[in-house]
């Protein structure tokens, strides 16, 4: 009932390099899967501004760099542009969204907030997948790249799992909220409630925080409800993708079960 | 009231090396704690019988290694025999048994049966920490030394929690089995109840396998009960330290709030 078969995505790129300015432009244009477009620090100010609004229009990461890092990427003219294709496919929250609610189903999709560990974010989507969220939701800046380590790592969960990122997590939550979702952070607050409170059978966001920090202050505010796991010695706290497995454990087994 | 007070055992010693035949004999009488013992080959028979029964006697893991091994550890005489100080205090699943009876606690075990990783041993021990797991069992042989990796891993925690070693791993589940613990193994079978309907207020040991191999065969048909954890999709399975999470969260939250 929770499977999740993928109908409507395009197919999943390799980890190729694009280079120059046009084949840079029409390979954005052509919405192809990218993990990152790199731009010449002092690039002249047209082209700048050009790349950088159709990035942002299509929803695709980019980083201003030195030209040294650009020529240790590759030894060809590139032109003070290089496009890197993505080792996996990503998707939009609106578009995955959709897909669940024609499906009948009830959404679930966890959202990491500062999660950079490339191995605990494998962990966590490997666990996600078998525990049934529909996506996971990542911001773009911040985010470390989703390369071969962190699929290996997710046991190839990262090739069926749909991973959304968005330039704006705020406003990523906010068009969740609005189309029925509860925003629920993991935080160990005196208010927060246990995760086996929580009504798994709503449509639920879920967001985890990294371990150092935990969610944002922003993130937050903004949620409805905050959940925690209960812990038997005073100790500082369980390890994100392991406090990921014990909420999405508890999530499947009342969605299944109960 | 699942807090594990540790009163009963000897300090922490640090990762020194002792060398030399009576030097390293002394440590292993004295009982301090040692991560392992290091035997040149074709040391002289009536030496390597003394040292091997001792080191039995004593629970002590020992290896017979060529002496370029000895002679990589120190460049000062060694005699043919190395040990090495443990990083932490091991125990023996008799004494840490009997002090969870003295507390009128219920007993909860987590057992490794070929987890060789020293990453995943380090998350399973911080998450056993958090969890109230009253020590975790491994055995002598064929398992990665504790290290300051390990350490770090564990978020400090395999300085709280206690770790038995047993050079028969069958011999003390039996121990366990005839003091009151059902023998659970976590597997993948048909037969395999899911973890929620174990019965967690009943003194219990807890097995995990490797993730490739599972646990062991022999293991398996000495257990009680095998468990599984639910899956929403199909998919191998789910990280070693991930599924100890997701089974020891559910086994807290049934003895403190259920």
């Amino acid at each position: 009932m929770l499977q999740y078969k993928r109908v409507l995505f395009k197919k999943t790129t390799n980890n190729q390099l694009i280079l120059g300015r046009q084949a840079v432009l029409e390979a954005i244009e052509s919405g192809i899967s990218i993990e990152r477009v790199f731009i010449k620090k002092k690039i002249e100010e047209g082209f700048s501004k050009q790349i950088k609004t159709i990035c942002k229009e299509m929803g695709v990461p980019y980083q201003v760099v030195p030209v040294e890092k650009l020529n240790r990427m590759t030894k060809k003219n590139h032109q003070g542009v290089i496009l890197q294709a993505a080792e996996i496919t990503y998707y939009t929250v609106e578009d995955i969204l959709s897909n669940v609610y024609d499906k009948g189903e009830i959404p679930l999709f966890l959202v990491l907030d500062g999660v950079t560990d490339i191995h605990n974010f494998g962990a966590i989507a490997r666990t996600a997948w078998g525990c049934g969220v529909h996506a996971i939701i990542i911001p773009t800046k911040g985010n470390a790249m989703i390369n071969e380590a962190a699929i290996k790592k997710s046991a190839g969960a990262l090739l069926h799992l749909p991973i959304c990122r968005t330039f704006n997590l705020k406003s990523s939550l906010n068009f969740l909220k609005e189309n029925g979702l509860k925003i629920v952070s993991s935080a160990l607050n005196n208010t927060s409630k246990f995760v086996f409170n929580l009504d798994a059978k709503q449509p639920l966001a879920i967001i985890m925080g990294s371990e150092g920090e935990g969610v944002s202050n922003e993130v937050l505010a903004f949620s409805d409800i905050t959940i925690k796991i209960p812990m038997a010695n005073d100790f500082d706290s369980f390890n994100v993708s392991v406090a990921s497995g014990m909420i999405l454990y508890e999530l499947l087994k009342q969605r299944r079960f109960n």
